[in-house]
């Protein structure tokens, strides 16, 4: 791990991302030594970086540690945390502060195969989201919700599960972004209030739009997910994961998210042998 | 600081604590060498455990660590944090995590003493706290909506700001829970759905209605605060602060504040020299 651009395992226990989760992250796929859609992971950071008041890390240093820890890697997870730095006990943020990056490399996850290929089962998680406007689009380090939400099941044959709004609505699942396709128009739930805007998901949006599909951020009901004639999962990790089975009733076939999918392996998106359908 | 029980000034950066805000804190005022409302704090912390499914480490050797870091301290403030430890990229708390535990020791801050005789003055914050009905009541680390709202100012004059919940009800300050009163009864904002429970409310309720005056957990508006006969402040470390004004209009005199921080100063659960009136 490259803590501020040494090697060590450890950071100070009064850095303010452990004390209050006063920071930011991004997770990246490394496909063939290289941090894909890092530009794009970059310009989420430096905007969360602007919202929070964080001073975003020189983004040529960031560019090459990411670069040195990826180079020997064929198929792996890259994850950069940025936080507000050590100091004060108490919340206001030292005028002072300097932040902390810290960058680690992970081994591709072993999900299986089908997963891409025949889709994942999803489930509804009881844990909602809680309105932030100030914080919702942010991949931020208060993620409570998210590992209390993915507590709530451990059946290795449901790859995810949807996270709602305070008035039922759904927002995204606890890792990836959701899409629906209906009609042969996709729809993705707005982040405004809560939720995080996904590198990938932006990515999605313009294939979809690119390739002539109706794209339109909306509310979203569960009805309307089970309702829709196919859905699928992204996340910058993933890439796309259809929906196989929502609640344990079937979802259409997977026509966009393969589609996209596919895209995305042959740009070097995501890993062609992990995911490769 | 002691991590795990071994003198430390890091702490594993995989910890689950700084990657996903995953654990909880407590911060106790020690006086005279005595970590004050020692059990309180530890029952809070336990069923905060309890509700995130987070091991509570033994009592007795977080007992005797708080007790070695506080021993020659006449003042300060000692801050706990357990987090669920190292484990796994991605929310799913892993079932074999080995809790962390944090003990550091602080100087007590130096509020000027009219903090406590003349009250302090009191602001209201835009950042609005989120609805999270199963976090509520905990004192966990994810506190960026504090970070955010204590961020609003500069002023040193203004000592605190209210925080509203999603519909404009006062819920508590970014560090302190809040009571009025009105007509000889008190109120303070329920914590059902945001906001902290804290160990200082629960002996303030206590103490005001073994003095006889009536005390109601009820949802309170920005007007009710304004038009109160009284307020104040409490949490661990400051025991009471009288809100001497109050988006810069006066409130009336710190009647039952000042009784009950004479209680508190008598008892040792805050410090004499720097908070007695």
């Amino acid at each position: 791990m490259l803590v501020n651009g040494r090697w060590s395992e450890t950071l100070p226990a009064s850095d303010r991302g452990l004390q209050y989760g006063d920071g930011l992250f991004e997770t990246l796929a490394v496909v063939h030594g290289r941090p894909a859609l890092w530009d794009a992971h970059m310009a989420r950071l430096q905007a969360g970086c602007r919202r929070l008041g964080i001073t975003m890390p020189d983004a040529g240093t960031l560019s090459e540690e990411a670069e040195s820890l990826a180079r020997a890697c064929r198929a792996g997870v890259l994850k950069v945390v940025v936080t507000r730095g050590s100091g004060g006990r108490g919340y206001a943020p030292p005028s002072d502060a300097e932040p902390t990056r810290l960058l680690s490399l992970h081994p591709y996850p072993d999900y299986p195969p089908s997963h891409w290929r025949d889709g994942v089962a999803v489930r509804v998680c009881r844990q909602r989201l809680g309105s932030q406007p100030a914080l919702a689009g942010l991949k931020h380090l208060n993620r409570l919700e998210q590992v209390m939400a993915r507590a709530e099941w451990d059946d290795p044959e449901i790859a995810e599960g949807l996270m709602l709004s305070q008035n039922g609505e759904v927002v995204e699942g606890t890792m990836s972004n959701l899409f629906v396709v209906s009609g042969g128009a996709a729809v993705t739930p707005p982040l405004e209030d809560a939720g995080v805007a996904g590198v990938m998901r932006g990515l999605v949006m313009e294939r979809l739009r690119e390739s002539g599909v109706a794209v339109r951020e909306q509310r979203l009901n569960l009805s309307a997910v089970a309702g829709a004639d196919e859905a699928f999962l992204t996340n910058s990790v993933i890439g796309v994961w259809p929906v196989r089975a929502f609640e344990g009733a079937s979802m259409g076939a997977p026509i966009h998210a393969h589609r996209v999918l596919r895209e995305l392996v042959a740009e070097g998106l995501v890993p062609a042998e992990e995911t490769g359908p």
